[in-house]
């Protein structure tokens, strides 16, 4: 039997920490020019991948993903036991498509843009539980495939508000075994939902900003670390107003994380000169920045401990239509070099 | 660290096998008045549960379905480590609302009909890991909210073709635990995705069928046993066509599994008199047989060995609309006294 690895309300710690033996991304031609263009593996000149609509585009996106991710392991599909991946298209058709084509046992997730989160955290309980030797965490979304799904066809042009975000056209995937070299996932804080109340779509890092600071604080806690532990605490598409008032949150309780925190959403793009507004959002904005910039950075030296922690909004266009508010979700990974 | 738990190619073999200390089932009016009515915990006199909507109704099944079991197990909602729940309606609201409003720590799943299957493995596979004590699996779907996201507004009476299944309206949740007493979730088997090319949405036990044989044929290869072992093997939502197709799948292998094979979605529906064509369908259906026929069954001692393969067809309407196939997946879970 398996010994028990719950510590706190919410939080595992890995008995033998799985290991992050590749990692690889994807990302769209926008992407590809901000300031994080030399973290990623493949930056497509359009958003179309070579496939006649977006949606075929983006399961193309999360196979080019995973298998740059397999070949930088020197493995192969055959290899891994489980694949965990989620998007955000209905009926997660990315990652079913994806999952087809590969042929790995599959289990599709929906975590919204949390989903990167989830499917580390879930890659790395598997392995540490003892089933399997290898397995995959992939997420993604697509700018083009969101707007005409959630919002307005891009035909419409509609106008954005100050508050919005811009999906990313991006995918990553982490490829986690039980043996190698590689920054490992040594403790994950599962989240529980919380809602303020946030009905407005397009401000959904203020929504999502709740479960961050629940899962944070949470994490700590059980931990019984302090945020000056991690070298960064990053969260996954907050924006620049959710990652303005995480930072407010935590100082009402006596913290100050300005020096160690920072937002996915806020590093993908230059906000100045790429007209985003508030920042990136998607799966594909977490999974491409922890896949790049973050594992790269933790390679290299920079970081060596990150507290990931991807987030998301668990609403859909119906249940806004029904006069519902929006929940957010958030599940932090600890990875340490 | 925990032993490797993996048998042959898709299997795993649980060292601690967790015990179902609870279940419990939901459903409308239409399926309390088929021939498994006595095996629910609660029968509603119409689809909307009191609610305004019928997506409103849908989230306050799964609740009442977890409630009903948590209440059966003699434990509550703070007990429960894991909550692992997935649902057929874009964005998962049902799984998501229902979770915010239990709060409990939640990973969303997307499997289609097969949700059952995947968060019973999951929420297994948890516990068997050491992540937690107690974990809760839970699936529903609800035929208004379905008929009118995937095909058509109910108002508009669209005619149903013979091979058509009717999803049902129901939810079913399973609590599990490292100790107690009932019967124990002691294999798995994850399934890969298969896709022979079947295109009509009318026929999705066609679609399914391949991926319930793949599965089932690759639990009793990894399992070395053979199929007698089991009092009952049991597939999701097949129907009539995909449970005939099945068996002469099956026999072409030389296998015989016409006495102890059958079907959740042909048991939940009186096919000649409640004008279901091929049956029952969606993550109800197998959820809420589950929870009533079948783990009723094993207690009364109707069945020792049942091994349960809900199964799931992971398209959306926009993928058809493109042109795609459908693919099948299929989850194995043995549940032995």
């Amino acid at each position: 039997m398996c010994q028990t690895k719950k510590i706190g309300r919410q939080t595992f710690a890995l008995a033998s920490p799985p290991i992050i033996i590749g990692h690889a991304n994807v990302v769209g031609k926008k992407e590809g020019e901000g300031p994080l263009s030399d973290s990623f593996d493949l930056i497509n000149p359009d958003t179309t991948f070579g496939e006649s609509t977006w949606e075929k585009a983006e399961r193309t996106m999360q196979k080019l993903a995973l298998n740059k991710a397999l070949s930088k392991a020197q493995i192969t599909s055959a290899d891994v036991d489980l694949l965990f991946a989620g998007d955000l298209l209905n009926q997660c058709i990315s990652s079913g498509y994806a999952a087809r084509d590969v042929g790995i046992p599959y289990f599709g997730l929906y975590g919204a843009c949390s989903t990167m989160s989830e499917s580390l955290s879930l890659a790395a309980m598997a392995l540490d539980g003892g089933f399997g030797s290898c397995t995959a965490a992939v997420a993604s979304s697509h700018f083009c495939t969101a707007e005409r799904q959630y919002r307005t066809p891009l035909e419409y042009g509609g106008q954005r508000t100050p508050t919005a975000q811009w999906t990313a056209t991006a995918a990553g995937c982490v490829i986690l075994a039980k043996e190698g070299n590689g920054p490992r996932v040594t403790n994950v804080t599962i989240g529980r939902i919380q809602d303020k109340g946030v009905k407005d779509p397009s401000n959904m890092g203020a929504a999502m900003t709740w479960a961050a600071y629940d899962t944070i604080s949470c994490h700590l806690k059980d931990t019984g670390r302090s945020s000056a532990y991690y070298d960064l605490i990053v969260t996954g598409d907050l924006g620049k107003l959710g990652h303005d008032l995480l930072l407010e949150l935590f100082q009402q309780d006596g913290f100050d994380l300005s020096q160690n925190y920072d937002d996915c959403g806020c590093l993908l793009y230059d906000r100045e000169n790429q007209d985003v507004h508030c920042g990136a959002s998607g799966c594909g904005c977490s999974a491409s920045v922890l896949t790049g910039y973050l594992l790269n950075g933790m390679k290299s030296g920079t970081w060596k401990r990150i507290l990931f922690c991807a987030t998301g909004a668990l609403h859909s266009p119906t249940s806004l239509g029904q006069g519902d508010t929006i929940p957010g979700i958030c599940h932090a990974v600890a990875i340490e070099m």
